[in-house]
């Protein structure tokens, strides 16, 4: 057997921080990535929260009222504490739905109105959705929903209180003119197409770079790292004059140095999720113009060439890598994550802006989820002498109260609709489609840099309920008074 | 605050054995199960292995030997230590390839060989499969395919070895015939239907029940429990008459009880998964002739009445019960608990047959697993102090050396193709479908005997990998030792 | 410019007899056609009319009784003269359709009663059907489907008639069972399926050849020369033992020459419509055996081979010739002649076997059609000299009535469901179809015989009613009179 | 008997002139039609021919050279006398085919060169091509085509003289650069949309009323005529302010009277097809402010209101009509006429601009057409003594000469690619989709004026190929002469 490297002599510890960690969900081997890929806004563009979402809110809003909306509409502004992403709107009902993997609701609110079991049962007799029925429900997975997520709960909010309009079971009516809960997210949609199509929402942030967009002097530093080991790519669904003026302010400096030298490949006009499929024609961009060239190039691939288009088919032809070797790194886990891993065997890296907020908070908090462990235990141990002979019925009416209580106050400390990833013991949506598509997440991309390019990224070993038995039988073994003394509080 | 129940005195444990538990992937009070519905194939028939496998495979094997295979084949006798549940056939290579939930292959056999990693990527240049292409890849995914498994295998042996062929990419040729891995398969894929369809293998089974099916009195005590606190229904895809044979002699005594009164209703030819969608029309069982009665029942349920056909929606409205209130046990991951789950809400409860085998295997070699987790460990202890502007390469092929045998040791103790769940730290796309879509899942539906009908399951809470990080920096403190040790051996 | 050939001296005129001849809907010249293909039922083999149709009824009757259906039902027996080919069958209200190219209703009738014009309205108020809707709708295009439309009609009338039976929108109720017309009528595609499936009409068959299948000694005549001009293969959805079983009465003699040796290529189970689609493995027929080889063909083209399954594309290869070289005779709209034409190219030859019954009704009651065109003009006429400005309002009531007189009458001609081909003026959805994918149509394919392999047939050019305008002004110019006569009757 | 009506004194004749004519395809009486339905692009509006289409085409290829194709371009102007509507576009060879309604290949040019026979061949092995793969072909079906159908003509015609360019098969080569025939069609589709959807078109048209819409003084007494015996309605894709431009300035007079009085009801942004089927929102316009409503309107009918969005079956609800009452007159084969009678049985009337042209060269033409179908007679005369045994070989090569150039005289009497409706004897497939689809077809749906509403529509009763035998054996009882002299020209 081969002579083994001599252990560090410290005691083992985590030296980095929270934040500057990367989570892993499957072992990934840097040293094997001979390509990195990056999405740009809110990947390698991380936008300021929540001037941005303000800003969008606004611009929204205003499109709205512009529209036919009634001028009170002008009155609400954003609340950050508000929504979080990943949120389902039942485009029936007017509800935003916080759901599960399967689909069954963990929350569930009206306007501003938070449902109880029994009124969420009104309107879900299984208390579960039929998720692919994409027709009546819509997910708000990206950072650029939580604006639109915010104005739809004003919109359910104003109409429900203003005395004009009758209430209705799928909408409101006001004499002869009826407001369905889906016409009004088929406008909040279209309105959304509005800002996002004539620029308007490009257009502001361009003249406020500094007001909306993080500048991180690490961004130039991984970049220049990483193209010494691997091949580099951009490519996002912005087109080709806003991607400019982003990236230029992210990475250009004094030093006569261009944004595009950074990258062996930029491809504007994506189109995600198609990208990852049939795609589009691939065009050069005239750098000059900003106009694309007729015709298709075919010829070998010159440093810091722009695309528009193509397909990620194209796009490893180009760069010559196989899907395995390539690790794309984005924030929209549907367009990035989810169908770069299904279709092209990508290695992923899912950006969660939230993490922070998210880990600081579950450090704070985590005295509550081990009570809650604790009284799931607890729960559990008042039946075990029990089986189907039994009639014995122990009272756990004190213990699911606390239980609610816990899971309550836990969810509000991430704020109202609670947090990206979890509501009390259960994992949300997000956190399921995230823990199964993407190898790597983190706060930012920037955390690449805490982590050498020969790194091996361990996944932590999950045990399955029959395989984790065994140790829970003696983790738990004294927790007892702990559990009564907090249950009696 | 309620007043608390006394604590039960003794100090907690679990005081029932594994081989009697059940196992629990999300929160399922059995309190609020109104309905409970059972599959009878390998769920309430447990048939007895390797027996009914091995008489299984030699009607298959027969039956390609009748329409044409030559009678070398005949030859062949079904071994249980090869073949593992939830395999993919690759129909284009002959391959047989063992995957995780993103289509990443775990292990990959042509016929009685096992391929490497790099002979893997000749055929699978990423090493991965996209699963969504059904008509190349198919999923043998219930216990009757595992004879069929087998017998793919020992074709491909038998014409590879066999001097008259000549082995190709895609198949074997001789003289002016080509047989395609792909139309072996297909005549597989017949004659199994074949074997079910003509009644083969029903008939040879109730010729000899004793030796195929196993008898376990607990069946009917579990049965006669469950009907005091709920309704009971069977819905099963084999016909009429095949169903009284095995219910009869599972269920039926001397004294004079119809196995059909253990149920409020019992369903034939169900056609699952379709049963779960659209269905077909539900016609009543004359019970005396066991032919169909034309048109549809249309009155008020009537105990013990057989049904053929319908829906999952007829029949929750026949018991008049929602889908949340019906807890649904079956052996079918597809089948069984995907579909019930994802398309009615149901509770699901799976059973898995070799989870005992599995347990007993896990129990004994944890060890093993346990210096797999700390080899993980140490390796990212080894890059912890570097980052990405380090150089610094640490000799890691004696830990990865080491874990790679530990890895095949741990898939060997569960046969030739490993374990139906793992492979040494990763999942299978098998276990990510239970984990996903059953809330329960046990050796058998007798385990639900040792739970009391009130009975909170509360699943072990799961962390996501950024929650762990907390915990693991303390868990691991003392484990340097023990991992230089077992190294060094 | 070329010299001309010589006339032919004698008064032109048409040599053939009706029954002899084929028409043209698209131009098409023999001397191109590289390759006829047959298919066997329907086409080369006729079977004897009613007696075949009579003995299909009664085996379909008699499954009905015996899966449950009352014994009442063994006193109907096959009518003839009821149904037509081309029928819909409504499943939802159990009315049998005849409809137009459009999905317009031409006749309607609910067991044996036909509805007038207001009972048609009540179900259908657009007296239109959306034909797309093929859950609901129907189509009985083939021969075979001729006892089914029958069958469909008893039992409809049966239920009706019958006291125990309540009649109800969609079905009956007897008690508790409710009986959809939708229902009886999967109860009747099953025991079609299982008449077929399990051979039963196929046994009946081959024991009464005499009786049911029409021996012509013109049909080794036609292939005998066809086969110097050109390749000549078979290609029927029938298994092996039964086209051997067909084919040797039709074509063996006492001289040993095998019915084999009549064509290039045999092939068997070819699943059509799909053989003209992706289709199915192509397997040779070891024809001592009568069972598949396995493996798949991969020599050259020997003479005579029978193969099971395969494709159109396939086929073309073997033979080595494009699909526009290829006429293929055939009697299934849908599954011979429409997939063959969009999917394949192919030139088409229909067959009809109800077309010398047709014709020679024609023939007979043109003068009822004369009459029909000359009312048709005439009210017309009374309509010529206003405009949107006019008051005026013709009495047209008699013309009308006397025109529904006609319609009838002529309809009644051909049987109780009028003509395969026309109602009256309007030509149904067979017809349109027919005229459409069909390139020839001919009673029989026996009448290729009456034409020289280098015939062009020439089709009659279609003027369009624009362009009709200008003939009919003067072909009608002195019809006044005969009209005025005829109405006044 | 009823009394018969006096008949019409005068003889029988056509009263109207053929440009004032409605055609009849199928039985159709005004008296039933209970509502009137009018497009307005190319229906109600004409536009002025050749002048709207040189605008059309010259805003297309300014924004081609404006998206970087060569200035060049520029020097090309719309040639009214190349392009026939309903043209198909192969995309894969850059070719422009016209075919029938099986797909068979009638004429086939590139660029502005026609193929022959053995050429199209070369593309096309069947001649024949596969209508269903939408992706590869593109039917140019409407008059705003006709300018796109040239470009894409132009384009080809550029690319392949020019020197700079390589010819390949599915595109040209430029150094690096590969234009593809496909990437050249989606470019021009993309302008298409851009002139369509920044309003460069409408904004022309609406500069230059007078110069390129027809005004003509007989449509507000068309349709004040029809308000009085119906319901009207008009239903445009067209937005409301340009619908409101184009619409005013046909039907406002000084008498202060709007335009919106002449109608029941006003839907703008239809989305036909989409409005066929399932629709979207029904929105009523502010006709105040030209903006949409928010909410729907759920009150009566009011007159002259105007919506945007809906449905045919909400507009049905709307008018209290049903779907065999309405005629709807449109000029778009598939999104008015095809969809509206497929999808909801409406009675169809198809408006073709081209018509009276056709119309007039056919009348002059006509003996041409006469003596190619002599010549089709005569063709077959020569075989009609011969049958399958015969080995006489005809000489007809002079005849088939004579044919083909008459076929292609008749074409260039229509311009270079023929007719719209036939080639030679055979139909296009826009014209068998005319046959298929309209109930009626006329130049201007303002010769409805010339038929009183309670008129007949009675279609010239069509013959099929064996029915019109029996009269063709008469018919062409004495045209030998004819055909002889006309061949020895």
């Amino acid at each position: 057997m081969d002579k083994l490297p001599s252990i560090p002599s410290e005691e083992p510890r985590l030296k980095r921080d929270f934040d500057q960690m990367v989570f892993i969900n499957r072992n990934l081997t840097l040293e094997n990535i001979r390509c990195y890929g990056f999405d740009m806004d809110y990947t390698m563009a991380m936008y300021k929260s929540p001037d941005y979402e303000s800003m969008g809110f606004e611009l929204l809003r205003d499109r709205m009222v512009s529209v036919g909306y009634p001028h009170d509409l002008l009155c609400y502004t954003y609340d950050p504490s508000f929504p979080t992403r990943g949120l389902v709107i039942d485009t029936k009902y007017g509800n935003l739905l916080k759901v599960d993997s399967n689909g069954n609701i963990l929350v569930c609110s009206h306007s501003f109105t938070f449902l109880n079991g029994e009124d969420i049962q009104k309107y879900y007799p299984n208390k579960f959705i039929q998720r692919d029925d994409t027709d009546r429900f819509y997910i708000l997975n990206t950072m650029f929903n939580l604006s639109e997520t915010y104005l739809y709960t004003c919109l359910v909010d104003f109409f429900t209180r203003c005395s004009r309009y009758t209430n209705l079971e799928m909408g409101f009516q006001h004499g002869d003119l009826f407001m369905s809960y889906r016409s009004m997210f088929q406008d909040l949609r279209d309105a959304m197409d509005f800002i996002h199509d004539t620029g308007a929402l490009k257009g502001c942030t361009v003249k406020n770079l500094e007001k909306y967009v993080i500048k991180d002097p690490n961004l130039p530093v991984l970049l220049t790292r990483l193209k010494v080991t691997a091949k580099v790519f951009l490519a996002t669904n912005s087109d080709y004059s806003y991607t400019k003026a982003i990236m230029k302010y992210l990475l250009d400096s004094n030093v006569k140095e261009s944004w595009r030298s950074y990258f062996d490949l930029i491809v504007v006009d994506t189109k995600k999720p198609l990208f990852f499929g049939e795609g589009t024609v691939l065009r050069q961009v005239d750098t000059n113009t900003g106009k694309l060239r007729i015709g298709t190039y075919t010829g070998d691939l010159q440093h810091g060439t722009v695309y528009s288009g193509g397909s990620s088919d194209l796009i490893s032809d180009l760069l010559e890598v196989k899907g395995k070797d390539i690790l794309y790194v984005g924030d929209h886990i549907f367009g990035d994550i989810l169908k770069s891993k299904k279709r092209q065997g990508w290695k992923t890296f899912l950006v969660v802006p939230e993490l922070n907020k998210e880990l600081l908070i579950w450090d704070k908090k985590q005295s509550m989820f081990e009570e809650l462990k604790r009284l799931d235990f607890f729960l559990a141990e008042l039946y075990k002498h029990l089986d189907s002979g039994s009639h014995e019925c122990p009272d756990i009416i004190a213990i699911q109260t606390r239980m609610k209580v816990l899971t309550d106050r836990m969810d509000m400390c991430y704020g109202q609709m609670g947090s990206l990833l979890r509501s009390g013991s259960r994992q949300t949506l997000f956190a399921s489609q995230m823990l199964r598509y993407a190898d790597l997440y983190s706060a930012t991309c920037l955390n690449l840099l805490h982590y050498p390019f020969n790194y091996h990224f361990m996944a932590p070993p999950v045990l399955m309920p029959h395989e984790s038995v065994l140790q829970q039988s003696t983790d738990f073994a004294s927790t007892e008074l702990i559990v009564t003394n907090n249950i009696s509080r």
